[in-house]
């Protein structure tokens, strides 16, 4: 299955060395005006090699759409088809380690399903996919924009480094009202990743993700509840190991008497005094902020020898090589951003 | 929506006030023989204000089954209906609290979202929902059980005295292959509970799942990873906040060179010397054992008298009744076990 | 899969020969108060060994709700679960022919699909499940009926006697506006019947269907064309073997200047002069009556020894017992009323 | 909802005036070596404007395939996306006939829908979607071939010349084994489009179809019988207007003791003396072939002047220009081969 989504579907195609990936985007409302400029921008932010330097005048990545909208750039309600064509000179670098398993990548787990793979790389599990998702997911930004719901993402820890749990505590405690971190401990953060670019090593990273403007009443009270379909959503990211939202795991180690969120009117609206349970009660939204955090594992692609075994199950060794990411994390805000977004739109429309 | 899976779909009905609660198995392997008896002690197991010294002598909430299996209880293939008959004696607790919403509780959104709502229940927001899924969870556990693979849950944390991120790192470096914790680390978790029950008070936990026996190859690359419907699954439990596989959210402050699962032959079958992947590697089991925890918030029905307000938004006061549940992990862990032999059947069968 | 529709979704259980069949219907809307004894004359209508002349207090196959209603018989919005207990002498008639296989039923195909089959009923392939299609039915045509869409059936064919073609003309040339046929024109289709019962032998029938009321606009113009899902669902029902809606086959004889329905407006609304596309343009409703005509074929159960074989693959002859129904098609058009109710109100909800 | 199937899946995406329409087809099996000739050859049996005289160097139509395949053609078992360019000079016919609705095409309905609409083209509506269909269909056809299922489909009737009814009776019959009418039957079909063709109007028309070498055992009981499954997708195709299997509509006509398919073994395998039932008993198939007929319209597309209303609901009239296509059922015919192939293989696979 490569469709996610109920009311809003993105269904998906493309190997990573192939001619294109692209997606078909079924149910996306009628009447937005695209921002084509602001969808580059976070294409950008996802592809892999980019820094916050980067202009985006770089055309790399671009999706060409082929249906769903007029020629000025309005959706159509119908099925907006789009393609991002593969560039051709990226399988250089792998012959050298065709046929033996990358330890902690999907190799042989790919291999042992499909008993068909591409060794130049991952097929349908390489992240290149996410691709796809972010030109969708900023569709459903841009759509949501216009209702007054905001996603802000941010890398809040990466290895020792990690205002995770300070920030969640913050958003449950209401005394935030956007997400954002200190110079110095942006700072704090992109040292560690320099290390782990340095040493040729790489390191894990948390991203928090805060959800502002979503109207009361999303998500149903049974399988689907809103949270169940965000951990989903997140979990399917490349590299995620974990998600919690509102207080999270730190709520385990919590009294009730010091988790409750009471009741108040303010402006003739209900609000909740904290916000311990990230805008969500009973898997629907109560209208508070919703906020969450994603756990990234460090990328197995690492510059070290290491050993592994090949699809004959023999003892080798190998060094990777390709493009090095430090940390997957800080391209994984990007598209957990667009996740989000495909969520809670599928949920709004 | 109220069906969960894709090839083995569970659909279930019923509110805790209404006649009955109950379900519909569809695409359910034929040829199961049930074990009754091992279905009614799940059953016990999941069912509040029980304690281990209950037997399931207790015909509370046992479950009429209806179609989809032979007079001798074996499995036909077709959809296997069942039912649960409510008790009748349950709505005296609430009246007193009629229009008034509990914090932390579906009360206010369930309203908002629905209109309509019985003051003497969760309607389908209430735990009761969770029966059902024992129900189902119990028959796919003993289908998998004759496939080998094994569901152990633990309730590895509440408050203050957590040995959950303990055990994940055990089981991570391969150096458990059961789930367990000691009779001392038992006893402290259950003196937590003790302490929260007498001073009227709730506290959250955390449950750890290990599934072994697990064949290689089960889940998908893209959206259907193995572990992304865990997540979903487990954060449909009423009261989960979060979810972490393998190393989970430690992950985060590693480096790549530190949590490579290394491939190796052993008996002419690939294992990994560390399993920091919790079995699952692009989504796909690799055959190593999948373990996971699952964060639970203590339960908002305390003793205590809080501020609120009530459906016509005025500020009001309550005092909670009904039945006391200091923790709910507690039962969480049956639910646990239930949805993850459901997600591990729905993929295997 | 046992589920039908999208978002008023039935599921049902139950084989002919266990305890109950049921279903639950989920997504159905709140706010309907259901009309108890209008059910069950639907119902009398379905059953088999009835007739007009039989009342409504006979109360055999009455269904129990047990939820989705308040206890005043309101829907809730939530999902609606209810059984019907199967009585329990109804398997002496069959022993002497188990393992042969009927001729034109499912018997040996469900052997081969299933391997394992009561040789007591058609399992799930019994006509019996039809009953939990006309209890679904009767909601939503009772939901229907509040927004002013009525939907009327008829047997308008029974073996030579046949109006049906007519009956479609007229209503393509928007000469009537109820579906109905002379009295004489009945009594001719109940000798038909009668000359069938009383020769033990059946015939087939033409079941035709009016919905009136349809507001403009509903269906998709791709593969969830309005007919395409009308004509599914139509021949979902045991016996069905042809669908036709608008001009229907005899299109295929005509000119497309014979066949054009020319756009009027009449009191602000748009109509067609004629409606020989009955009442769908694009798979989209345009306002118009919606007709259609649902061929049955006579059900092979008839009172004749037959040659056959039995489940080991000799040669052996069988006289077919139990119930007669000389013409399904009489109670078929209480399924055809059902379906296309809940057709109707899965596109409008 | 642009999705058919569920086991392989097609998406599709495309405005007949867009860049391009395509697909993803989710699901297919791997390890199909594709024919591209034998591809190009169904998708121009499918253009209109195409005869039996036209070879298929010309490369109109022809799709790109993205992802899905390697190098040499051979399928991968992951998503198959694909774009089929529209050429660009098709708008020029259309601008005189702006804002008026013409009589029986989908203009008024989808305008009602999707309050947008190109008044150059049908939009989603454009028969050009059924395309992507042939495409999809041609593989799953090729796949199909491989395991000895072979699809057949023919032009039985046009007009008043009408076979459609002898060739079913024949195959009920078991008579004929393979789908073919005489030279003359032909010369006949094609004389009645010519006269059409000449007088500017169009013509009905009635396609058979035969699925030869289907195994036992495809299909379901309840809902996905395999004919109702079969239906839905003939329904799904433009101007289509009735679908009938087996013996159809002429069951309605006959006693039961006049259509009983006795079974008998045969060289070990049990087979039906008479094949009324078109190969499919209960939903499910028995080993028999598969026939069944779908009944065409007459294109509303005709040369003569005709009164309508524009979309300011103001009476007009209008002369429709563009591609003339007297028997819509020539090329429907490619559709539903192909869509009877993409059912037989959703069921097989």
């Amino acid at each position: 299955m490569n469709t996610f989504g109920k009311n809003i579907r993105l269904t998906t195609f493309g190997e990573s060395h192939g001619p294109a990936i692209g997606g078909i985007i079924d149910g996306f409302p009628s009447g937005l005006k695209i921002d084509f400029e602001s969808l580059y921008k976070e294409i950008e932010k996802r592809r892999p090699g980019t820094s916050s330097l980067v202009t985006t005048r770089n055309e790399i990545d671009r999706p060409e759409f082929l249906s769903g909208i007029t020629e000025e750039g309005v959706t159509l309600g119908t099925p907006i088809g789009f393609i991002i064509r593969n560039s051709d000179n990226r399988s250089k670098d792998y012959s050298e380690n065709a046929g033996k398993y990358r330890p902690n990548h999907a190799d042989y787990t790919y291999d042992l399903k499909y008993g068909l793979r591409d060794y130049r790389g991952g097929g349908r599990a390489s992240a290149r996919e996410t691709a796809n998702w972010v030109v969708a997911g900023a569709l459903a930004f841009q759509w949501l924009k216009e209702k007054g719901i905001e996603i802000e993402v941010e890398l809040t820890g990466v290895g020792k480094i990690n205002y995770s749990q300070k920030i969640l505590e913050e958003l449950s405690q209401n005394t935030i009202s956007k997400l954002e971190i200190s110079a110095d401990a942006k700072a704090k953060i992109y040292e560690e990743i320099a290390k782990a670019r340095e040493s040729g090593d790489s390191v894990g990273g948390i991203v928090t993700c805060l959800i502002r403007g979503v109207p009361a009443g999303l998500g149903d009270p049974v399988f689907d509840k809103l949270h169940s379909s965000l951990a989903a959503a997140m979990m399917s990211i490349n590299a995620a190991k974990g998600f919690e939202y509102g207080l999270g795991f730190s709520a385990a180690d919590r009294k009730g008497s010091e988790t409750l969120d009471i009741f108040i009117v303010k402006n003739d609206k209900v609000e909740t005094q904290t916000n311990y349970s990230g805008g969500i009660q009973g898997g629907i939204t109560n209208g508070m902020p919703i906020f969450f955090n994603v756990a990234f594992k460090p990328t197995p692609t690492i510059f070290k020898e290491v050993e592994t075994i090949n699809s004959d199950f023999e003892s080798t060794s190998l060094k990777m090589k390709g493009r090095h990411d430090p940390c997957v994390a800080v391209r994984g805000a990007a598209v957990v951003k667009a996740m989000a977004a495909l969520v809670i739109a599928d949920f709004t429309v």
